[in-house]
């Protein structure tokens, strides 16, 4: 699956070490063109992340930035993250040391 | 919704990393004059942040000024804040951290 | 309302980071001497700056001295702080972090 | 009520930042010498500094040695420390960053 | 057992100091070719490493490699690490730390 | 009471910041040579160091010694240690810093 | 009880700061050769260090090598430590600092 960067009315900018990540659904239709059964439907803790904050401040006032960028694939955690809602499309916000892994 | 700073009869100065932020309320009128019924209103986690602290102070006495400033349209966590009143509207104080993005 | 100093027949030096608060009572007569019933006296999250410690200890053993300083006005968090009795006066003591912003 | 050092007969210094307390006992007699039955005596949350320790360590080694000195009035916490007996007297130690503050 | 690398479609790179590990299933045949029923199947906390993070970050923005390289053979804790599903092969995402041991 | 050391088969060294402590048992029998029935029996939170490791490892790898040393009586907390047992007498291993006081 | 350093097929090399202990078991027979019956043989918080790791790496990124080494007789706390068996025979993986004590 491609990405697909969304095309939002305003930009959204992570705070700190926080990344704006949009969850992967699950394939509703078969390349047939059939329709799966949402309970049929595969659950997937795959993401694009769509934008990503400076970067972590330390206890000295240092930047670490993330070791993402916009675009990448990644493997998200079953659980955590703030869920928030633009132009009515669901995101996520996860501190970049939340994501498990990317995947190229 | 553009950011209208309130008119407070006091001046009030967030301590260290905190932010005074006021949530933008659900829009209570279609674009017709209609009044929305209270259930059918969106609940926002947007806000508009009224005033900034002077920064976060490191172990080693050092002040890391936050990354937000007055005016700044930012998405609020769904739990947390110390909710205060100032001339009877409320506003919450906000842990710099704590703000999950900025909406430009 | 104006800063009152209480007179105290001894003075009360908070350790390190804490400061020394009185909370503001709810205003008992209206403007034209009335008295408010207790109910509906509003509850103020607002207090005085009594006195105020020499400063927070890093653990370089630096002293990081505080924002506050004695007659300030400031917004208190809903819980937290250890209430003393001195001459018969109730007082706060809280660390300087937990106070939420100066009111100017 | 003047500090009266309590003749121990064996020293007690206490261990790194902790300070030995001895609770100041509530007022069992009125001046002109009528017994105050004990349900009407008032707690006290006042004490006298008994014995300070060397200090506390950082996690660098360095020594930071206490605010309070032999003899000093102290607020104490409602709750915290450890209650030890030496001679039959009870007393408290606590770090010394439980103390709440001195009184002169 | 060796290690078999298995042929992903897609390369998986754990983020910061995590490890893709694949835990060894138990033998489900005897040597001589028997099925040995899924009861008297001995559960194995011993896994190889598919992939490894490019290291923990200091909370000075230092980064600290792993220990680990592809195909360690390791000792696995009993709980903990994210379970993640790459091609329908079951995999775990631990912390570095979290390995118990290497075998060789 | 004197500090009688205990004559062990094996000695014992305490890991980084642990100090082996021997409880003092309450006193069986009054000076004139009568027994106390166990509940008469004062508990005691008073015991003798028998050995003290090398000391507190920081962060940075520097060693922090105790202040304790072989011999010093020490007044002990109600919990906490772990009970050990050497040739059949019992004794507990603090760290050195859950010691409340010394006592001379 | 002398030690015997278990002959195992494979060498197993604990990560960071762990080491690999084998428990000792208590005696099962008498010096006289009867057997001893299994309630009445006495539990044993004694164990023989098989493996060191390479030493606790600091948040610097500094290797901070055990005061263990293989061959040690060590003290174990009550409880902790993450259980695993190497060739059907049972040892425990602990945390360096986990371990309380040497005995020589």
């Amino acid at each position: 699956m491609a990405f697909r960067m969304p095309q939002l009315s305003k930009s959204v900018i992570p705070m700190m070490d926080r990344v704006l990540v949009q969850r992967i659904k699950p394939m509703q239709k078969t390349a047939s063109g059939l329709y799966i059964p949402e309970k049929a439907q595969e659950s997937l803790n795959e993401g694009f992340v769509i934008a990503v904050g400076k970067g972590l401040v330390t206890s000295e006032g240092k930047v670490i930035p993330s070791e993402l960028k916009q675009g990448d694939k990644v493997l998200l955690p079953a659980y955590g993250g703030s869920a928030v809602k633009v132009d009515n499309e669901e995101f996520i916000l996860f501190r970049d040391s939340e994501i498990l892994a990317k995947i190229e």
